[in-house]
Order: C-alpha cells, then sequence, then structure tokens
C-alpha cells in the first residue's frame, strides 16, 4: 500500500531537552533530504537502515536546528513505511519551524493514531496489538503494565487465531459436504466438531471471565463512596487523592455528575466515585441524583459507607439503606465512621483511632453499634473503621483495608486478560454464535446452517485482530490515539 | 575527563507517543546491554556509532518495553563520552521502570543541566555555546531563535577569541620585556598595541550596547501599563492575553507585586507589565506600590497610559503625572482611552472607533483635549487611541502600533547578539579593564601595571567562554538547565 507522507510531533509538548519529530510515507527520506544538510554528499536515501546523520536543518533564513536523523527503508520501521525520525532540541519554535518545513515540501500533518494506523495497514501488527500500544502508554500500574504488553507483543493475538484456524478448518470441510450434498458424505469429522466447538467454547468462556479482572487492572478497581449527606464523602475523596497527588489522573471523555479519580495504592490502580449524600426527598431533581447514586454503587466492587459519629441516630437508617442496594456476592462493604475527631481529644498521630488494638472506649462503643445494627440488616463489611477525613487520621487503614482485598499486583503474568471492551463484546457475540453451533449440532441442524453460525463466529473473532474490519471501526478506533503514534 | 554514567529522560513530561532517556558515561554501553536484548548476539560496544538497534527492555519480571537504542562512541557524542539514547514508549510507568533499572545496574540519575556540563568540560562546546543551548530550547520568536542559533554555532565564541587571542600575543611580548626590563627593550609595538586596543574596545563597545537589544529580542520589549486606578489596565493586559492565549508563557522565577507576560505580535516579543493604578494617597503600603509602579514605568521602552473616557476631568492630571516620571529620550508613550463603549452605541466591529479617518465626532472631541493636554504638558505620544479592553475593540490599533514602532523582527542575522546578563558584565568588566590600559599608555604607566590590566581583561573575556572558569560558576550556569539537557 503506498500512502502519502506524514508528520508530526511524537514526544510530549512541554519543556525538555529533546524532541523528536516523526516523518513517514513514501516520499519521506525525499522530503527530509531537502531541508537537512549533513557533511555527507550523498542523500538519505543512501543511508542504511538503523543509521543516525548528525546535520542541521534549514530554511530560507538559514539555520533552523542542528539535528540527528534516524533512517528506516521499508519494510523494516515501524509503520512499514520508508521513515525518518529528527531528533532536534525541544523548543516550540524549533519544532513548528520543521513541520512547517516538511509541510511546505510536501508532507501533511498526521492525524491522531495515523502511524499506528499504517502499521497496522502494511501488516507490522494487527489491531489488537495497535490497541494495546494505547493501553501500554496510559498504563499506570505494573500490572496493567504487564498486561498491554503482553497484549502487544502478540499474546492474545497468537491465541486467537489459533482458534480461528482450527475454526476455519472445520467451517471448509462443511462448505465442502454442501457442494456434495447430494452424496451424503462426512467430510467434517461430527465428533471431532464437538470436541473442538467445546474446547474453543471453554476458551472464550475463560477470556470472557477474565474481562473483570482486565478491566479493574486496566481502569482501576470501581470504589464508590456512599452515606447521607455532609459525612464527609468528598473531603474523605480529597484526603486520599491529596496524600497521592503524584501518581494521580483524572478519567476524562465522560460527562458526569459524580467525581472520579484514581489512585494507585501499592500497585493496584483504584477508581474512586464521589456520589451524591442519600436523603429521602420529594424533589425531583434530587431523587434523579439519588436513583444515580444508587446505580454507581451498584457498579462498584467497593462500597466505602461514611456514618458520621456526631448522627449516631442516623447509623440504622444508612446501613438499612445501603443493604438495600448491594448485591452481598458482588460487592464487598467498607464501614467508615468519620469526624471522630469532633468527640475525642486526638493526638496528631492518631492513637487510640487507628490502632485496633488500643481503641478508644468511646469509639469502642460507636464500633460495637455499628457492628450490631449491621448484623441486624444483614450486611457483613469487611472492615469498619474509625476515622476523621478532615485531619487525615485513619486513611492508612481504609488503604490497607482495600489493598489486601482487592490487590491485582500478583496477576499470573502469563495468562492473557482481556481489557478491551470491542474485544469483550467480539468474545460475547463469538460465544453465541458457537453456543448455538453446539445446540444445532445436537439437534442435527443442517449442515448450512451450521457454517452459517461457525462464519458469524469466525467474523466476530475476527474483528479482533482486524482479520475483518471496517474503515469506520479503524477510524473509531485509532481516532482515540494521540498525534504522532 | 572519565567520569560516571548518568542517565535522565531527555524529552518532556507528559502524553506523547516516544519518551528518550539519555545515558552517558564511561559505563554507558555496558550497563544498557544488562538491561537489553536485541536478536543480535554482540554487544552494544561492538555496534557502529550513529547506528540504532530494535529489542527489548526486561526486567527480572519480562518485558517492559520493546525499544531503539542508539549508540555513540566517545568522543562522537552529545558530551563527548560514550553515550546511549533509548527510544521507548512514553509511558511514565515505563520511563520510571527503565530508569531504575539503569541506575539498579550502575549509572545514577543526572542533575539538571549535566549532560551539556560535560559537553562543555569535554571540549564539545564552549560556555556561551552550552548557555545558547538553553536559550535556543527558550526561544519563542524568529529573531530570538536566530541569535541564540547563531551564538550555539559558535559565532559569538569566535568573535572572542580572535580578541583573546590578540590580547594574549600582546600580552605574551609585554610579559617578555619585563624579563628583559634592565634592557629597555620594546618586544610589544605599541603603536601596534595603542590600535589593537581601540580596535577591540570599539568591538567590546558595539557587543555592549547591543545587549539592549539582544535582551529584548530574548525578553521581549518591556511594555508598562500605567495609568490611574479603575481605568482598565488589567481588563487591557487580559485581552491582549486572551487573544494570543496559543503563544502566551509567562515569565517565571520572579517574585513580583506586579504582573508580567509575553506576547508574540508578528514576530516581535513584548512584555507587557501591569502596575498598580496611580493615585495620590498617604497610606504608606500603597506609596509603596505606587513607587514600584513608577519604577517599571521607567524601566519600560513604551509605556501604555490609560485614560477613562467617562472621567474627562482626569486626563490632565493622569497625563502630567505620567510625564514627570518618564524619560522623552528613553521611553515611548501611547495614550489609551478605554470605555468607549460605555460612550457610543458602537456596533461589534467597533466601527467609528478604531478607523481614523472615520472616527465618531464626540470621540473625536476626546482625542483633541487629550492631545491639547500632551502637548501643554510636553508630552509626545506616537498615537492617541480610542478603545474599549472590554469589548475587545481597538486592540488590532494597539499592536499595529506597536509592531511598528518595536519591530526586532528584521534583525540583521549576521551580527551577533549579547543577550545573556553574565556575558554584558564580563564584557562591562573586559570593557574597564582595557580603558585603563588605554589610559595608562596615554600616560605611559610602566609595563608591569598595563599587563596587569590586560590581564583582567583576558580573564574577563575568558569567562564568557569558559576558557576560565570556576567550579561556582559552573554550577550555577548548569543549574538553570532542565534535568535531561
Amino acid at each position: 500500500m503506498e500512502q502519502d507522507t506524514i508528520c508530526a510531533l511524537a514526544t510530549p509538548n512541554g519543556s525538555g531537552a529533546i524532541a523528536i519529530i516523526r516523518v513517514s510515507g513514501k516520499d519521506s527520506l525525499e522530503i527530509t533530504d531537502k531541508i537537512f544538510k549533513s557533511g555527507r554528499n550523498d542523500s538519505l536515501k543512501a543511508a542504511e537502515g538503523y543509521s543516525v546523520r548528525y546535520g542541521t536543518i534549514f530554511n530560507e533564513e538559514g539555520v533552523v536546528d542542528q539535528v540527528l536523523i534516524t533512517v528506516f527503508h521499508s519494510p523494516a520501521s515501524y509503520t512499514g513505511e520508508d521513515s525518518v525520525e529528527i531528533s532536534c532540541h525541544c523548543s516550540p519554535f524549533i519544532i513548528k519551524e520543521i513541520l512547517s518545513l516538511l509541510v511546505k515540501n510536501g508532507a501533511r500533518m498526521a492525524l491522531a493514531g495515523e502511524f499506528t494506523q499504517r502499521a497496522f495497514l502494511n501488516g507490522k501488527m494487527d489491531l489488537a496489538q495497535a490497541e494495546a500500544v494505547a493501553d501500554l502508554i496510559a498504563s499506570e500500574t505494573a500490572s496493567a503494565h504487564r498486561v498491554a504488553i503482553s497484549q502487544m507483543r502478540g499474546g492474545f493475538s497468537s491465541e486467537l487465531s489459533a482458534m480461528r484456524a482450527n475454526l476455519l478448518e472445520i467451517v471448509a470441510l462443511m462448505e465442502l459436504e454442501l457442494d456434495f450434498s447430494e452424496e451424503e458424505v462426512e467430510f467434517a469429522d461430527r465428533t471431532h466438531l464437538r470436541s473442538l466447538l467445546d474446547e474453543t467454547l471453554a476458551h472464550i468462556g475463560e477470556l470472557i471471565s477474565g474481562f473483570k479482572l482486565g478491566n479493574v487492572i486496566k481502569n482501576g478497581v470501581p470504589v464508590a463512596i456512599a452515606g447521607a449527606t455532609n459525612t464527609g464523602k468528598s473531603t474523605l475523596l480529597n484526603a486520599i487523592l491529596g496524600e497521592e497527588r503524584a501518581i494521580v489522573s483524572p478519567i476524562h471523555g465522560t460527562t458526569r455528575d459524580y467525581i472520579e479519580d484514581t489512585v494507585n495504592i501499592d500497585g493496584t490502580l483504584f477508581r474512586f466515585i464521589d456520589t451524591a449524600g442519600i436523603r429521602t426527598t420529594h424533589e425531583t431533581l434530587e431523587t434523579i441524583g439519588i436513583e444515580r447514586t444508587f446505580e454507581k454503587i451498584r457498579e462498584a466492587s467497593v462500597v466505602l459507607l461514611m456514618l458520621d459519629v456526631t448522627r449516631p441516630d442516623n447509623f440504622d437508617d444508612s446501613i438499612n439503606t445501603l443493604t438495600l442496594k448491594i448485591d452481598p456476592s458482588q460487592q464487598q462493604v467498607i464501614i467508615l465512621i468519620n469526624k471522630c475527631d469532633l468527640i475525642l481529644d486526638l493526638p496528631k498521630s492518631g492513637k487510640g483511632l487507628i490502632d485496633p488494638d488500643d481503641i478508644d472506649p468511646i469509639l469502642g462503643k460507636y464500633v460495637e453499634n455499628v457492628s450490631e445494627y449491621a448484623t441486624s440488616a444483614g450486611l457483613s463489611p469487611i472492615a469498619i473503621i474509625p476515622i476523621s477525613a478532615g485531619k487525615h487520621l485513619g486513611l492508612d487503614s481504609i488503604k490497607k483495608t482495600l489493598h489486601s482485598i482487592c490487590s491485582v499486583g500478583a496477576t499470573n503474568s502469563n495468562s492473557v486478560l482481556v481489557t478491551n471492551l470491542r474485544h469483550f463484546e467480539a468474545l460475547q457475540n463469538a460465544h453465541s454464535a458457537l453456543t448455538r453451533v453446539a445446540e444445532g449440532l445436537e439437534s442435527t441442524l443442517p449442515t448450512d446452517l451450521l457454517t452459517q453460525d461457525l462464519r458469524e463466529a469466525l467474523h466476530h473473532l475476527g474483528t479482533i485482530t482486524g482479520a475483518i474490519t471496517t474503515d469506520e471501526v479503524l477510524g473509531e478506533i485509532f481516532s482515540r490515539f494521540c498525534i504522532g503514534k
């Protein structure tokens, strides 16, 4: 596939020493040659692949910068095309000037993800690998990194192609039968087909059930902070975020009436969701907000229920309300008794508050009460922790408890984990189609109906690696990349 | 000079496709080899200089990333040492992991500017060139870029070394005379010395007087916005900044009770300074603020005097106050009549306001009044412009006027311009010392006193390129660089 020549800044904007400008396409060497002078007489076309030249980029007025230029010849490059990487000084002025010189000489600015899209189109990587590149760049924890790199290196892709190859063989034989349908031959051994189907269904089932873990690794364990109004939910979120500010990143892209932010706790990513305060109301708008809160609570893996120690008469009601909304088989609850600094004369260290062996007797009484209310409501909280969000006391206990129940740091690095929603949906579709084939075999459905479902399963598996794809799907995937990737 | 091995991220922090990690020092190839596997059997030491290898960085748990590694052998590298550039995916997790692997294997994190400092210590560039690298990265306009690149390429340095070489020859001959002082020989031709001195003094004088322009190119033309309180000074600053938001950058590093920001107008950098409103007061604190305002006004090349069209009785007083504070030979004044939208029913385009041939008669009267007050105060403003800062009307007239009186876009690219305060001071010191030598020659001062002053001049010139330097000076210079440079 011969394409036009594209260019873009590949390194982040900002201040640094070096910036890299990428150029790729059939004329990339010629275009760069027009604006570059080195001490040599030969052109960049004559340069060996994977070699670097030192020289100057110049415009009509003189030298723009002294740069290093790395030359890649097709097909041995990231995109598979002739490519150049220009390593220049990291000045916004110089970057702008070099890009505009490249454009003046026949290149055009690359679209988001266009380099990787070309790598896909030129067969340098399949779609699942290309998507893993984006995940790799975004990964914040060791486990997310491990999942992304195994996908980028093709672990997932090779499993998928093995499955597809098996199914393709069967479907080809069955279609051959159709051509000889009057002779009633059976090229495709039904017993073999049956066992292959079971095997494939089991494998896809595993991949599907791994999605929940994969998604948690990539996007964080969802933790909802719930409770009545004014119990200090937002204060707690800020306290947790504030302490980990250096490794916090907001989740973009969703319009929301709730606040979400991720925190890396000892290698596991947690996604905290601050919800609207729960209270009985007849106001329509607030009812909608509270309904959305319950939705967020149902989606969370862990719910932190906030109680206000100065309002003990609300304990029972809060616990009962929450108990009605959660699914104990799917969700875990930690109860936090907040504002403890208001009823105790706490030393700065919070001693007497956070040490369970040395808990203040007044607080001990509150913890006991809460425990009794929970038992009678049928709720089994993982822990009941007295804290002071405002004074940053007890936060460590919360983090330790969260880490102990949700750690994904030790995920086995050899198993393939699906993290991408698109892949998950394709696997689910393939699973349904193959289930129909399995059922059809039982009820001795005609071969042509079986092959139709098999083809459908193959199609869905094919969309994951991009063996089958459309421009629309490609556009959708690569537009989410950054420019220069 | 053999030094330990340092490493750092050389590209900016942030999101992008590629990041570059630099490693430099005697063990850089060996250390990188320990964490890198390519398809080849030989080590990175065997790789040709300026060649690139593709492979994986791995830690104990497996693959960290797939990377490109560029190898540089001493002395053909930026630092002059064996060096490696690792081009990895731009993920904070991967960058951190690779840096920590390098450190585990014997490298250490580089200090700010340490790569460039090593380039200087290894004779790859002199100090003036090294400082120009930082200026180059920071340059925001074509002219600032041109000045920095000419310095980085050694234009300034070669002029300085020519001067030093001449002076050194003379001083050597004079010192030889001292050894033979009893014989009253004259190795150094005094007429030649005299003409050489005049030549050098003239040259240094030129460089010194170029500093003002050089400084303006680098830091921006200082434009003070002055006027009585509540005339809309800050609104104007915001309006100008807002329009050019994409190319605005705040000036860091100075504690200030006034607001400063630079704007690139048609290739010339302007540094706008919003000052405290001027009014008569007996409050000590406010008096200090106003005194500082006058200081800022005196330092500016251009003063924008803001008048409020709804308070015409203040015109005379404002103009008189400013006239007392400025130096008409050094500073230019533009008078702005603000808030015109409040007295006119202005169309959105501002027509009738900004077109001088079609000015509204009411405004015309105000402009006339202001012109008369200015004349009687002895002030010759470059222009009197009716505007509305709040409605963004008339801003173009201000920018055009500023550009017409202060454009440095057309600076001759061949002349060397001093932009660095350190260089400027060294040149001034050298100038004084050489002036003493010239005077000493007139009054036939003894040779040993002359050589002493000549040596001093040589010393000062030498500090610019780093021919003469101290650790303290080096530390001071390179600590201002970013890490990774």
